[in-house]
C-alpha cells in the first residue's frame, strides 16, 4: 500500500485523481492539501465525493506532507510547483508533478514562454517526461516525473511514431487542437462563464500557447532533429475531451496503409493507445485513459486524428499510469 | 425618434436590448453608461456588436444621461437602481427599470427578501408593473415602469387568467421553474462556470428565491385575494429559456377544455402570448418576445406549462414592449 | 465467476452495463445478443469498447443463451422481454430484466398503460421489484428481478421513507422530474435529434408517462395505502442524470429537521443513498450508482430533491447491485 | 412586394429563411411546398412559427408554384433540385437554389463527388455563384443563383483576398472546419442523435467532403490558377456556427499587418464581413449574416480564422442577401 498526498486538491485534476485512486487497491489517499480558508472537508469542495473520502483540505508545509505520504501528486499551477517540489524530493518523497515546471529542459525556453524565471533551474533536463509510451524505462526509478500537458499528449502520440520512422517532415507540422472547457481549470473567468462559451466555438492563443515548446521538445527528442509545430488550440463547448488534427508532409511517397501500420506496430503492446480505422470521437475515450488515433492521406498530406480525455489520459489517468510504473504495480491498475 | 440611454450596458440584458433597438425605426441608442475602467468601446465588451453600434461605455452622472436621452433603460442590480431612478425622473426622463427595486409595493417585503432598506420607499406602490398583458393602460403614461422579473413573467401569464376567473385555489400553488444560465448575469461565478453547470441540472434557492413575493403580489392583485406560491427555481444547462410548470387545485370540477378556453379568451388579442395545444419547448420562443403556454388536468390537478426566452420576454423584449406602449409606437415594433 | 449474457446489447443501458461488468472481478460477459444484421463486433456498435471486449452481437435463441450463461441481463423493450424471460427461467437461468414487463403486479394496469396484452400475466405479482433499498431480502434468492425504471427510482427513494413514517399525505403528491436525453434510448427520433432538443427544455407525456403506475404501486406497497402521484417528466439538454422534485402535504406539523432525520435514519446503512444537506446537482452522481437526496419545507409543503444517473442507479448500476445481491457478492462490487 | 415560394419548407434552412422573410417589408411568403403527408400547417412542423405564418406545406407542381410566386427559394437536397429548377426557369420564375446542384461548373466533377449524373448538365458553368462579396454584379440580373455551401463560404471569404493578391500559395491550403450540428439537416440519424454527438467532438468525411471541389473551384476562379485544398470538417456539440481555420504558405515574406490590411481593404465596403483584430468566436455571429474573420502569422504560416452562422450567412441569410441584390432592394434589408 502506498500512501498518497495530493497537493492542490481543490481543482479538477485532483478530483479526477481522487476518483481513480479510490478504485486503486494499492494506493491510499492520506492527505489533501490546498490553501483554502477554513480547511474545508473535501466533500464541501467536491460534492461528488460525499461519503467517499473523509479528509479535509489542509494547509500544510512540505515537511508535514512528506512525513505522511510516500508519493505526492502535485496539482499546482506552474511556478508554484517548482518552489515546492525540491522540498518533497529532499524529504525522500517521490513526486508526480502535473504542472509545466519540469517538462521543459531549458530554463530560458521556460522563461520565454511562461514569463517568469524558473525557481529550480538546475533540475531541468534531468526530469523524465511522464509519457510511458515513449519513456517508460526512465519512469521506473524516477524520484520526480513531469506529467505531460494535455495538448502535448494528444499531439505527440500520433506524431512520434511517424517522426521516429522518418515518414514525415519535422518542420511545419500543423497541430489543430480542440479541447473541452475543463482544461481551463476551476477558477471562474469570463471566457469559461457558461453563457459565453456554451454554443460557441473559438480559437485562442493561436501560435502563442505554452504547450508549443513542450510539443517541439518531445517530438524533437524522438525525431533526433529539431521539430517545429504550428499549434492552434480551440475551445469547444463540452466538458471534456481533446481532439487533435495534425497535418504534415511526407518525406517520400507514402500510403495510408503504411502510416496506419507504422502506428499499429508502434503501439501494439500499449494498453492505452488504440489505433483505429474509423475516425474517432472524443466521447469514445471520455472517462478513460485511452488515446484513440488514426491517420489519413489527403492530397499528399498526412493527417492524424487523435482523441483523449483531457482530465484522464491528459492529466490524472496518465499520472496514475506513471505512479503504477514507479511503484511496480500493474500499469493498468485502477483504470 | 426617441433618444435612448442604457445604464448598466455591459450585461446580457443590455446586449439583448441593444440588438432589439438597432432594429427599431423610432428609437436611437445615443448613450451607453457603465462603470468600467477606461470607458471601453461597446464592441470590445460585446463583440457581436462590432460594426453595428459606435458608442463607448461612459461613466456619467444621471444629469448628464438625462440631458442626452428621452428614455432611460436601467439594467442595474437591485439596490443601485433605486438610488439613481429618482434623479432621472426629476429631470423628466422616463425610465424602464429592469431591477427588482420598483416591483414590490411594500418596502418591508422588499427589505425582508432583499436584505436591505429601500432607497426610495415613498415611490413603492405607485409604480406600474410592466406586464402589458395585465397593466397595459397604466403603462401608457407612466414615467417609470418596473420591468417584470423573468420567473414572475413565466408564472404570472399562465396563472393570472385562471385566478381571475376563480378557477383555481389561490393558496399552495406549486411553481416549478427551469431556467437557462444567462439568467444569472454576466459576472463569472463558480456555479455558472462551464464545467460546473454544463451537463448538470440542479435546484437552487428553493423557497427562498426573491421572485417569490413578486409572483405572490401580482397574482394577488389579479385574484383580489392573497396568493401564496411555493416557488422552486432550477438551473438547466442551456443559455436561454425558462419553462415553468405550475400545479394548482381547481376550486370546482374543471375540464381541460375549460382551462384552455379561459386562457385562449384571455389572450385572444395579445400579440405575444400564444396559447397552444401541444406541450411547448423553450426553443420555440427562444429569440422572440413570445410566451407559449398550455394547460392540462391530471388526476384533478391543474397543470400549466409556459415558456419564454428569459432575456427577451423575460427582460429586454418586455422592456421594448413597454417602451412602445409608453411612446405610442406599435406594440410589436422591432420585435 | 458468474457467466453473463446481455440480451439487447446495442443500446445505452447495455453499454453502461458492460463497462461496469468489465470492472467486476466475479463476472464474465460471455455472450452478447441482439438482432442486428451481420452479427457485428461490439466495438463497431460501441466504439468506446474497442480493445476492451472481444465479442460479436449474435442472433441467438433463449436456449442457446441459457446454455452459455448463468445470468441474463435483459436490455429489451417492454413487450419483447415478457416473451423471452419465461424461456430463460425455464432453463434455470436467472434474469435481471430492465424492461417494464415485470414491474407491475396487475396485468390490467399493464395493458392500460402499455397498450398491449401482457405475454406472461401469471407471473405478475410474484416478481421482486429490484430496488435493494426496499426489497433487498426478496432479491437474494429471486430467479427474476424486475429492474426499476429510472424515474421511479428517483421518486421512490425520497418519498418511501416519508410515506412509511406516515409523515406525508399519500394522495396528490407532485413528482416533477427532469431527465437527460439518454433516457430516450439509442434509436434516433426527431425529438432527440440534436438541433431539436439541444438548448431546449420541454415537458412530455405530462400525466400520461408509463412510469406513473410503477411509482404509485411501489409507494403504495410501502405506505400500506393507495398512493397516487401527479407525474410530469421533462427533457433537459444533457446526456445523463435525473433530478426529481416532489411536493407533498405533511400529515401533521412537520419540521425540515424531522424530515431530513427520517431520511437519514432510513438510509443510514445504505451504500448508495446519500442524504445531503445541500441541494444536490445531477453532476454529483453522474457516472455513479449514488442517489443524492435532500428535503425542504416551504410554506407548509414538503419538498424533496433527488438526483441519480439515469443509466447507472436508474438502470445498469442498479442491475449490477441486484446481481451482486443475487449471487452473494459484496453489494458495492465493481461500482 | 415580391411573392415568394419556398420549396422544401420542412427543413432548418427553410425555417431560418421564413424567419428572415417575415421581417422583410418587400417580400411576402405566399407558398410553402414540401412532400409531407396530409399537407400539414407550417406551425405543426415548425412550432416556433405559431401565429406568425398561416400557410400549409402543400404538394405542388413547379407550374403551380410558378403561377403563385415571382421568386422560388429551393431548399431541396442535391439531385432533386436540378430536376425542378429548369421548370421554374422556363416559367419565368427566378430561383435561389440552396442545393449543390448548380455550384460546380463541370458535370464530371459533380458526378465524381456526388455519385450521380447531373440532371441539367448544360446549365452548369453558366450559373452565378451567389457569394455577393465576389460576384455581386452577376447576381443582379441572374435568373438562377446557386447559393453557396456553408463550409465554402467560411473558407472562401478569408482566403479569396489573399489568393487574389498573390500573397499565399494556391496548393496545399489546409482548411480545418468545425461546424454545429444543424448543418446536418433535420432528418434524425445516429450521428446526430443527441446522446451520440453531445459532449463529443469528431472529424468526419476527412478529405472526402463534397464541399471540397466547390472551395477549389471558386478559389481557383479568384486566384486565376488551380487551387487545391485539404479540407477536414469536424462536428462540434452546438446547434449553429462554423469556425474555419486555414493554414497556408506565403509566396514571399509577409507580415501579419499586411495580411490583415489586405483583408480590410478587400472588405472595406462589405456590409456583412467584419475583419477583426481579436480571435472571433462563432457566438459573435450567431443569428446574424456576418462573417467575422482575422489572420495571424505563426512560424511562417498564414493562419486565417473565420466564423459564420451556418444557417444564416452559410445558407438563408446569404439567400436573402442574393434576393435583395436580384430585386434591387437594399442588400441589408431584413437582416
Amino acid at each position: 500500500m502506498t500512501r498518497i498526498a495530493i497537493v492542490g486538491a481543490a481543482g479538477y485534476t485532483a478530483l479526477e485523481l481522487i476518483k481513480i485512486l479510490l478504485r486503486h487497491p494499492e494506493a491510499e489517499v492520506v492527505t489533501l492539501a490546498d490553501r483554502l480558508e477554513g480547511q474545508p472537508h473535501v466533500a464541501s469542495i467536491h460534492p461528488s465525493l460525499t461519503a467517499r473520502l473523509d479528509l479535509r483540505l489542509e494547509i500544510l508545509s512540505p515537511a508535514e506532507i512528506a512525513a505522511r505520504a510516500d508519493c505526492v501528486f502535485g496539482c499546482l499551477p506552474h511556478g508554484v510547483s517548482a518552489s515546492l517540489v525540491p522540498h518533497f524530493l529532499d524529504e525522500g518523497t517521490r513526486v508526480v508533478d502535473f504542472s509545466a515546471d519540469y517538462r521543459l529542459n531549458d530554463p530560458e525556453v521556460f522563461a520565454t514562454w511562461y514569463n517568469q524565471k524558473h525557481a529550480d533551474p538546475e533540475r531541468l533536463g534531468k526530469v523524465v517526461y511522464g509519457l510511458p509510451e515513449l519513456f517508460r524505462e526512465q519512469i521506473v526509478d524516477a524520484p520526480l516525473v513531469a506529467n505531460p500537458g494535455c495538448f502535448p499528449t494528444s499531439a505527440i502520440l500520433p506524431l512520434a511514431p511517424l517522426l521516429k520512422a522518418g515518414l514525415i517532415e519535422p518542420r511545419g507540422i500543423i497541430v489543430d487542437s480542440k479541447t473541452g472547457v475543463s482544461g481551463a481549470g476551476r477558477n471562474p473567468k469570463l471566457t469559461t462563464h457558461y453563457p459565453e462559451c456554451n454554443e460557441s466555438f473559438s480559437a485562442y492563443n493561436v501560435g502563442r500557447h505554452r504547450h508549443t515548446p513542450e510539443i517541439d521538445q518531445i517530438l524533437g527528442t524522438v525525431a533526433g532533429t529539431p521539430v517545429e509545430v504550428v499549434f492552434s488550440p480551440h475551445l469547444a463547448p463540452m466538458d471534456r475531451g481533446i481532439l487533435t488534427t495534425t497535418y504534415s508532409l511526407p518525406t517520400a511517397e507514402l500510403s495510408e496503409e503504411k502510416v496506419l501500420q507504422t502506428l499499429r506496430d508502434f503501439y501494439d503492446d500499449e494498453p492505452f493507445v488504440r489505433v483505429v480505422d474509423h475516425l474517432p470521437a472524443t466521447k469514445d475515450s471520455t472517462g478513460t485513459n485511452f488515446c484513440d488515433l488514426t491517420a489519413r492521406i489527403v492530397r499528399g498530406r498526412v493527417i492524424t486524428i487523435s482523441c483523449i480525455d483531457n482530465l484522464i489520459k491528459g492529466a490524472s489517468g496518465a499520472a496514475v499510469q506513471n505512479f503504477n510504473i514507479m511503484y511496480g504495480y500493474p500499469e493498468t491498475m485502477a483504470m
